[in-house]
């Protein structure tokens, strides 16, 4: 598809029909997220790619029940991942940076490390999760990327993600369902372009 | 151009030539940038359109001054921003994020805000970014993302950025220099995708 129409299709869908994903659908979208940049190159980021339903139901019972226990209401998920038959776990290493910003290229004369104004592991994993869901647009496929557990332990237990490694959210993905609507509810709207850029200085 | 073509023709070039970027492309780039998704529809990205050489070698002087100071080493940027006419400051704002999960659709019952598990407003950034770099190949030009100094104070002074705005770096772009080469000694290799991807669980 052309990358224009991909980028102006691409929007949050939290419906999905039951239909299956090619599997090699799913493969040149992991593909494409592995294709962003990286601080130093330090390639700190993985994806868990889930498709056991049981797997699934896990990962949004975590989500629902905190959402009920944080604010009351009714998570509106249901059912679980909106109907998707697939997510994609974000992960991102922050020490993976720290131990290539400690190699001879990188480190400080007196051995130090540089230091970070802004933590590019979770930068840099926006951009490669940017990647899946323009993919998946390319695929014919719908996506929406959720936040993870404020407690990002408990998804760690259920995928078995190492100590260090933190799940940055999921990507959420298929087929968009007949009767998904595009949400005119919104009271939020895109802020225009005049709004977003500023000329020569803020 | 077809999508899969700009995420593979998508790499980090560091030598422009002189020629200038049509301005038509430049907002059609920076439109792109803005349809990322944001956590909550926060939004709380901007951007920092710089043509203006004095400001590109202002910046430029900038990142070489502390690239000189921290290693020692003579910067590899020169002539500034690798002779690129155009540069972006990405920046974000993460009290824009603190401002819309106080709203009333988000705050929780008793006042208080979600917790963060993962600094959104970074996350968002990069994906706005990652747009911007491959807005850039679809328009038939090169880019390179490249961080801020340490302190990014001295980047909001040049820029007149507001104290709760972090700039998160900048996308220098033009056109690649004929005589740019991809860089071959790159001692670092993308990982396989076998290395990227868990399957089912870490």
């Amino acid at each position: 598809m052309d990358f224009v129409d991909v980028v102006r299709k691409r929007r949050s869908v939290r419906r999905f029909s039951s239909q299956p994903v090619d599997p090699a659908a799913l493969e040149r979208i992991l593909d494409a997220g592995t294709r962003g940049p990286t601080a130093g190159y330090s390639q700190g980021q993985s994806f868990i790619l889930i498709t056991d339903p049981a797997t699934i139901t896990a990962i949004a019972t975590l989500q629902d029940d905190e959402e009920r226990a944080l604010t009351g209401r009714e998570p509106r998920s249901s059912p679980p991942a909106f109907g998707a038959p697939v997510m994609i776990c974000a992960c991102t290493n922050e020490a993976d940076y720290h131990r290539r910003y400690q190699l001879p290229d990188k480190v400080l004369p007196d051995g130090s490390e540089i230091g970070w104004p802004v933590p590019f592991w979770h930068f840099d994993i926006g951009a490669a999760v940017m990647l899946l869901l323009l993919a998946a647009v390319n695929e014919g496929l719908a996506a929406v990327f959720v936040g993870p557990t404020q407690d990002v332990q408990k998804i760690r237990d259920v995928l078995s993600i190492p100590d260090e490694v933190t799940p940055a959210g999921f990507v959420i993905l298929g087929h968009r369902a007949p009767d998904e609507v595009k949400r005119s509810d919104l009271s939020r709207r895109r802020r225009p372009l005049a709004d977003y850029v500023h000329r020569e200085r803020w």
